[in-house]
């Protein structure tokens, strides 16, 4: 690999690890609003999965990736993990809340 | 479900879709850098993985997301699930550079 090619990778490395970073945050904040829907749901006995949300959040992501000329293939595999991760913080809410009462 | 607890679900959805609409730009926006990555590999014979790189994202990531608050190993996986998905858009690349020399 010549400097010039190391150079180049450089830059298009700067500019992803630029977007990594407001990824990592914009997650970070995406938790922490969903940590709050799952103590809402449990102080006031929610079902914790609503089917109909996740089909809506799906049609409507998949229709902005493909305005952003992203597969809406990916988008949907994307929600799906972050649903997955969502859903896992939210069964440790419920085991914490059923070995002590007091959490929230 | 009472009316308040369906507004108050309404108010934590609409950021929680704000924050799902700039993900997917963000993520298009990765995708349109890697895509570039994966053609100038290819016109320049460079290797397509750099280990060490992928070393460092991931040290990175894990330290933005513990700043963040956000679990680590979640970042981790997160970065692997984005990597996976950039290394099967490049061997997209290689297999049409295979069957049309033109394409670049």
């Amino acid at each position: 690999m010549t400097d010039d090619h190391q150079a180049q990778l450089e830059a298009f490395r700067e500019s992803i690890d630029n977007i990594d970073a407001s990824l990592v945050f914009m997650l970070a904040e995406r938790f922490k609003i969903t940590q709050k829907v799952g103590f809402y749901k449990r102080e006031h006995n929610l079902p914790p999965a609503d089917k109909l949300r996740e089909e809506h959040q799906i049609e409507r992501l998949r229709a902005l990736a493909k305005s952003a000329n992203l597969d809406p293939e990916f988008s949907e595999k994307f929600l799906h993990f972050i649903i997955r991760e969502v859903i896992q913080h939210h069964e440790r809410i419920r085991e914490k809340g059923s070995l002590d009462k007091d959490v929230t």
